[in-house]
């Protein structure tokens, strides 16, 4: 079991992790990388990382659509929007690996997915082979 | 393999089953707890336990954007809205465990996420090392 | 580590790979099966297989509710809302097998949910026991 620390440096952003999770990969052998955010208002997804507009389109449709602002909402905290992202997103990615590399298509990267940062977040990396 | 029993007595719900989970980890040593429901209208998801308000507000939230009455809908049992709840969320939550403990973070509980009951519910449970 | 071969026909479809996931098991002891697309405009989950008409409803709502034009959207190709879908439902899919069967519900089904077809897709199979 590794840790991996992310620090955000806005309250939405999707942080790349593609290479920090590659670095504790086993050089041989083949299973998989199982990732975990302790969090409750973000979470870890792969999408696109060689068109940087792909994170803004995301971010940006589920600002729109998921606000912070919304008619009913109780919790005092005033981050609702970002527990209900967290869950849509969900806080947790399975990858397989072989010999060293993560098997992701051609575009994938994996992302954090911040939705109430600034904050140091922590994600829980277990290889099972 | 191991099965928890979850009853739900309203159509929407959040059901915590973080001490359920904990119940059936092995004492020591470390993995991974996979849980899976074995149903297609509602899901499982880690979320905050500390404030019940947040889950109120994710429930509100999925009624208002997820409607049960939606133009074009043809599903006859009229739970279509249950049925992409379920999708969104997920069927499945996959936590690092060691020696007996859940490695959540402080805030988070794992919670079946009812989006048609009342009803009984079954999620698989199973640890691998 | 294995490899199904999905190819879609449409923009959005729901195609059912359950009877390919099953040929894949082994025949005799108990674990998980994990899926992942290599791709980031389709996804993958576990929904009803009986009634195809929920995967209408399920298409059709992630179609009114994450259009193809956005305001504000970026991205060149023009598929953003496929990389949202994508995320919103996930690459991945873990799901419980015993004895060369999946432990699914009466109800369920697995489904590569294509979001900007068509196209050939590939999504790998590990069996971890």
């Amino acid at each position: 079991m590794q840790t991996i620390k992310v620090h955000s440096r806005q309250r939405e952003e999707m942080i790349e992790i593609t290479s920090q999770v590659i670095d504790l990969l086993p050089r041989t052998g083949e299973g998989i990388c199982f990732l975990f955010v302790q969090h409750t208002t973000c979470g870890v997804t792969v999408n696109e990382s060689a068109d940087p507009d792909v994170k803004h389109d995301i971010l940006l449709f589920l600002r729109k659509k998921v606000p912070q602002v919304f008619e009913g909402f109780r919790h005092f905290e005033n981050n609702s929007d970002a527990h209900i992202k967290a869950s849509l997103i969900g806080p947790y990615a399975v990858i397989p690996f072989k010999d060293g590399k993560l098997l992701l298509g051609r575009w994938q990267g994996i992302f954090l997915c911040e939705f109430d940062g600034p904050r140091e977040r922590s994600i829980i990396l277990k290889i099972i082979t």
